[in-house]
């Protein structure tokens, strides 16, 4: 019989445990070729719409093997429900026995998920960073820039949002972190003031054009995890000093990296993978006028290592 | 908080439960085109030596979507662990909340794999079954011959095993059922007493030589559901008057088909596809004299349905 855990004890059992160095851990591992992932599982549903992806895989010679769900539904917040949804499966890579589900409702892939744009952020972002500027006042929108606290000392934030419920929203989730949060509804004063730039949004078309982008930005670019999502003009990738990829193998089939391949703009060979930048830093940012871009799509070995922490710190009261 | 069932449960629910019929609509939905399936999810280990399907999938416009997940670890037995694990995970498609969890250690998967020989015999078989041969002394070679009771008089059985003990088991285990078993370590004795023939084994190298198979032979082949695994001689399936696939789109990648087909012995347009002949009979066995074969690799439209089906009973209490 596995061991079961909710949201609330695996919130408690986050707090133990060091996220960013567990993923960019795991980031350096899966540049290794350490880690099995296969393509990701994806099911798409039109009517209500929304779409599920199942990522899974284990690292070489590990103790566990784990198998992620996760799920957004766009129109559960007119139910009164939750757009994310998901859990994690841990077992044993020695026997597959089931160890422990872990019902963290989506939460742990947020965390994974804001945790890679603090580790973009550190080894990409300009020494100094003058403003954040975040597309999307959802959850990401949130813990992107929550991760990115203990990594900048820039406490100056604009964020975009489709309108001003949402903002205000935001505006009042954040109160509690003492930080500068202005909000706007159009790009410009993103692209303009911003040498930090996260964008976490659903989007299909564009919300940045590549005029806009000036020397010394870093753009974290974590919202487009399908072939259908584009938030960045595919020329800005084209334009670029630096392009990374979270996962080379899965950013050729979805998110800002494959647009940029289709337009032609970008060339397979000129990526860098994540994990190599960790492991090579001269691979990463050189100068402060150098214009950088990561496409962070969301990679198995991140459910992996978060769920791995997680569990040994749930299982070892 | 989805609901979670342990095995004890899920095994009552069954009682309540007529597997047969709910596979043989899954099926019947398959091939008309109203089931999402994407490929199946695979994990290969090496050290030690297993794998894991993940099967997922959804019936259009249904109350649930399903992610099912099934290993096989074969130097469990001497941990004294099960072979084969795994759960199913039963969704809304309306919201996907997690409804419930169906901890059923693969015995759900093990008794809709049975259910579909059972369909499969049902259009297959010639109407006159002399003996039941099976090759493979497990779980399936046990279940196979146990689904197979309710649809044929015969209670004539010959099973093939790999050592006197596992055989010995086999006979120990169908006890109960009122049937004349005997056993064989060699292919021929089934190959030339039975008309109705099931492999259940994790084989890599043909059991049966397409010289023994004589006219009136049906053959279930559902022990090799990867593309390394293959239990028949391909010249079987290119001798065979009738060859179905449980599902063309998997069969054309993994299973005895796959084989065949990279042999040359059989072209994709003469593959029938169950759901297809349960339709219209008149596409299965039309006289005592066919050669027919069917390779099932297992469809998550099966997961589906008998998941849906127990869930229906766990939760009408």
């Amino acid at each position: 019989m596995p061991k079961i855990f909710n949201l609330n004890e695996i919130k408690e059992a986050l707090q133990e445990v060091d996220v960013a160095a567990a993923i960019e851990a795991g980031f350096v591992a899966y540049s290794r070729g350490d880690v099995v992932v296969p393509p990701v599982g994806e099911l798409v549903f039109e009517d209500p719409p929304g779409d599920v992806h199942i990522k899974y895989g284990y690292i070489k010679r590990d103790e566990y093997f784990v198998i992620k769900v996760a799920s957004g539904f766009y129109n559960n917040l007119a139910l009164g429900l939750p757009q994310a949804d998901g859990l994690m499966l841990v077992f044993s890579q020695k026997t597959a026995q089931l160890e422990c589900i872990l019902l963290d409702e989506c939460h742990l892939t947020n965390v994974r998920t804001a945790a890679a744009g603090a580790v973009t952020a550190r080894f990409l972002a300009p020494s100094t960073v003058t403003r954040i500027g975040v597309f999307g006042a959802g959850v990401q929108g949130r813990m992107q820039v929550e991760a990115l606290l203990p990594i900048t000392d820039c406490r100056n934030v604009i964020v975009w949002g489709t309108g001003e419920e949402e903002l205000e929203a935001y505006r009042e989730a954040m109160a509690p972190h003492d930080l500068t949060i202005e909000t706007t509804r159009t790009s410009d004063e993103i692209a303009a003031t911003c040498n930090l730039i996260v964008t976490a949004t659903p989007s299909r078309t564009p919300l940045l054009r590549s005029g806009q982008i000036r020397p010394g930005t870093h753009i974290t670019a974590m919202g487009s995890d399908t072939r259908e999502k584009n938030e960045l003009d595919p020329a800005i990738l084209g334009k670029a000093d630096i392009v990374v990829a979270d996962s080379i193998e899965q950013c050729l089939v979805r998110g800002e990296i494959f647009h940029a391949l289709s337009a032609g703009v970008l060339a397979e060979e000129n990526i860098r993978e994540l994990g190599q930048v960790i492991t090579d830093p001269k691979l990463g940012r050189l100068s402060d006028s150098q214009i950088t871009i990561a496409d962070l799509t969301g990679v198995a070995v991140q459910d992996i290592q978060i769920s791995k922490a997680v569990v040994e710190v749930l299982t070892s009261v």
